[in-house]
């Protein structure tokens, strides 16, 4: 081994993060997760473990027991819902309008899952009779639905789809991580079964933990499956022949842990938990509709103003998130060196895009903490300059404007 | 909802964490986990990734350039190395001298692997022949072999079992979750083609990274069962017909996403990496083997110490891993109320155990940050009142005089 020159301590640069997520953390958050470190089973670790939990239920709208956090960034969650759920064989259906749902299809093959798909076009959404007539035509064990593709920046509208897979008895799963806590979320009136989510979005955090919500009906499936691990079961303890094929993901073990048995299964990741909590907790302090209402101010700003620098938005308005826009990259403008001016002359991020979206639009997010009218003004003005600095015919302080109008009320 | 009390910050009491882990973090670790955010592709991420992999380069004692972290806890590393290297059908041997041997045969089985276990008592470890003469007999494609157990203490050698593994044809995989940074590890020396751990241990950081390296043998057949996402996917990628039946653990995709295409597959969680980073970097600051032997120091201190006290340690104390004792509560002493003296009276934590073990052990940790004279010597004062309170006869001073002594090269 050559040894080489070990590096000095981690030292970011300044940046506001402006793109799809990741996004600036809330400092609270920040602060949170340089608290010192408990044992796992101290009586303060576990009060905190069950403090998260009642926050999050309040974040989710929702009495479920099982509302915890599994331990890996946000498609943990997801693999973790889908493999508890889905045993071998079992049809899930995936409504695809964007990256995130051939995600969720992927996740439920690797399941080993018999997969069936719908595609709507990037940029539109799917209606509740789309999604109907499809349940009816597969009849699928699982339902697995995007609610934000940060992909497309779509939102898909779930309120009315828990109904319907209640009367096809169909389990209902929802991915919120790039809506949740910036758009509207309600997991018991709108009925579903399983939701989860990261923290690198709307919630203000660092990527790294998933929020997880499952219904007593989603319990009961897992439960049937459970598996004690080798080395703590004890006699009596179940052992299900159709077991969850993963257990770091095997929800019965996750919800044997944060439940009152505390049976051991991973450590939990504790500054993450710390950082979870935190980020639920400045949420709920300032409201969790006003945290949803900041959301939309600043993304109906933040879409003002893109518009009022004549840049043409994609995709159905009327369905996207309230926390991310993306706009179509300027004839002339090259995409990826106007982002990198963003960050090498005003240390703003914004986003690309991927699949048939890549290269030609550029994703903006008001996010979490970013959520602000300074964070709003500052990107739009920095856009202005670097547009204009790349050739492009913008009007003079037309994204300002146009957003500062919005935040003024007029 | 009924909408409860919001808690206020995290404010975690005082704790010197002397358990089986995971234990007190480093203060630099911690001022890591708080700074900044940055974009998942920003230049000062994809450095610091960089960085990261070249410090667990040196921390492993590898060449290996797939060095990277695994998002999550430390048992998210051994499903990525066991699911992601075994396809179903595949013959898996797992030796078992404790808990986690179990762990690692119960994942082995959930990836749908033949299992073959050999055990041996708690308390011991294997000889190379007794491995070998396994190997012979079960012809599998992978030895899954855990290096310090902490369910026991007992530190496994490895050193002749990756050319018994070279000889058969056998892929070697270790998890030193709880031995690496305090006991001697050499992933190339040692001939090693898989090996996990996690930060919060030795390494002196909290749960919820598990770092991983993979050599080229391991690499290869990793490759082979590669699949590109849906999503991201372009003309011409693989889409192997045995890909790993997750996506969260699929290596490929993992490697892909640290290597040069830094393809999207996760994002990766900052403030774990920021900390893993800092784990490895405080490791390396202060030499490699200058902790080893700091942890061996304090470990023969607490080893004397408890002896001192005239507690009887469990196990073989020769094949002892340097970092965790485990010792006979003494008789009439109630376990675990003295334990909670222990934390609630001096804030002093320490372990019990699992399985055959529980209840009748404690288990004292000298790990990271913690492997340290003044915490060693306290926690012995601490025990050593605990034990008279709780009507045991233990010799003024026994523990403190007799880890001082050593200390002081007496």
């Amino acid at each position: 081994m050559t040894t080489s020159v070990i590096p000095g301590p981690i030292d970011p640069p300044a940046r506001l993060l402006m793109g799809p997520g990741p996004i600036s953390a809330y400092p609270s958050v920040l602060r949170a997760m340089s608290a010192p470190l408990v044992g796992q089973y101290d009586p303060f670790m576990t009060a905190a473990m069950a403090e998260t939990q009642e926050l999050y239920r309040q974040v989710w709208a929702t009495r479920n027991e099982a509302t915890v956090l599994v331990d890996g960034t946000s498609r943990a969650g997801i693999e973790a819902a889908i493999t508890s759920l889905v045993r071998p064989g079992d049809r899930v259906l995936v409504p695809i309008f964007g990256r995130f749902g051939h995600l969720l299809a992927e996740i439920a093959e690797r399941a080993m899952a018999e997969v069936h798909t719908i595609e709507t076009e990037w940029g539109q959404v799917f209606t509740p009779s789309a999604v109907e007539e499809a349940i009816v035509r597969v009849q699928p064990t699982l339902l697995a639905l995007v609610q934000g593709d940060t992909s497309t920046t779509m939102n898909q509208p779930l309120g009315e789809i828990g109904e319907i897979c209640r009367r096809h008895g169909v389990l209902f799963y929802s991915d919120a991580t790039a809506s949740l806590g910036g758009n509207d979320f309600e997991a018991d009136a709108w009925g579903l079964d399983a939701a989860t989510a990261g923290l690198q979005k709307c919630l203000g955090g660092p990527s790294g933990s998933s929020p997880i919500t499952l219904s007593d009906r989603a319990v009961e499936v897992i439960t049937s499956r459970k598996k004690v691990e080798a080395g703590i079961r004890e006699p009596g303890d179940p052992s299900a022949p159709d077991f969850v094929r993963s257990n770091y993901f095997d929800l019965g073990m996750i919800l044997d842990y944060w439940g009152p048995r505390r049976l051991n299964h991973h450590t939990e990741a504790t500054s993450m938990l710390y950082g979870a909590r935190e980020c639920a907790r400045v949420l709920l302090l300032e409201g969790r509709q006003q945290v949803i209402d900041r959301h939309r101010l600043a993304g109906d700003a933040m879409l003002a103003g893109v518009q009022g620098l004549g840049l043409e938005v994609f995709g159905d308005i009327s369905h996207k998130m309230t926390n991310v826009v993306a706009v179509y990259i300027p004839e002339g403008v090259p995409g990826d060196a106007a982002r990198q001016a963003m960050l090498d002359d005003f240390g703003i991020e914004i986003g690309t895009s991927f699949g048939p979206l890549h290269g030609k639009v550029w994703r903006i997010g008001t996010m979490g903490y970013n959520a602000r009218k300074d964070a709003v003004l500052t990107t739009l003005a920095a856009l202005e300059a670097v547009l204009r600095r790349f050739g492009a015919s913008v009007p003079v302080g037309g994204g300002v404007d146009a957003a500062a109008d919005l935040y003024a009320g007029k």
